[in-house]
């Protein structure tokens, strides 16, 4: 049982550090380029692509503004589920807007690793916001992925 | 140009506080359970398992020692390049060793992220080493990834 008087010392410093640093680590400052397809490309095409850029996740826009994202994970349950490839376009096997979740550059890296575990996705697309006839669209700028949370990891230890 | 003499405080403790909490957490301390599975196991099968373990990668063993590894990645190359996924078994895509960078349950997750981050993989085996007829074998006891890591992220910020 825990005693109810006196202080014990943890041999923890008083303020987390690591938290400190984390949420002063800005997503801009870490992001990486994000590759992008449009809708009408083949399901064929956007694998290519995916490999060619040695990417595990693409984003799918249309004149610059978010609709989908599609992962190794989706590609391969539609590769093996017997789908003519060739003829399918992304626009059909892509996670669509609104369920996929993003992240602004100026949120910090805190706020962007938390979601990535809560949400158990592999990257963020990072967005912006842009007003278009009334209506609020969110343009792809970037993209922060577990890879760059481990990048981050062995910097910080470096610094 | 720098100058010769002189102190500056550069804002930042002395020690790294960050590197000494990295180092002192071990591989065994945060590692997951693997998903593994036989060499005669056919392309199709392993990659449902994948899907119903929910897991990016898988490790083939034969009893018990690690022969092979195999990503959503090579999956998916070998799904579009035309084999028959029912036919050709898990040992014919996989990666082999010794090609497999490995860790061991006692190194820190210092080791662990920056060979993750090095070698580009996104999780290593975690391996006990085996005598065996006189020869050095890697029993698979454990799986260390990306995933993990944005995990301890997010646990070290709590704490």
């Amino acid at each position: 049982a825990r005693p109810k008087v006196g202080y014990f010392y943890t041999g923890r410093p008083h303020v987390n550090l690591i938290e400190q640093q984390i949420k002063s680590i800005r997503v801009e400052d870490i992001m990486s380029v994000p590759v992008v397809v449009t809708e009408e490309m083949s399901v064929y095409d956007a694998i290519v692509t995916m490999f060619l850029e040695d990417t595990g996740t693409i984003y799918v826009v249309s004149e610059g503004i978010l609709v989908g994202v599609v992962s190794r994970k989706d590609f391969l349950k539609n590769a093996i589920g017997g789908i003519d490839i060739n003829k399918v376009p992304v626009a059909m096997v892509m996670t669509r807007m609104p369920n996929i979740t993003t992240i602004f550059p100026e949120e910090s890296i805190w706020v962007a690793v938390n979601k990535i575990v809560e949400h158990e996705v592999d990257s963020l697309p990072v967005v912006e916001k842009l007003v278009d006839e009334g209506k609020e669209k969110l343009k792809v700028i970037g993209k922060i992925s577990k890879s760059n949370m481990a990048k981050l990891l062995v910097e910080l230890c470096r610094e």
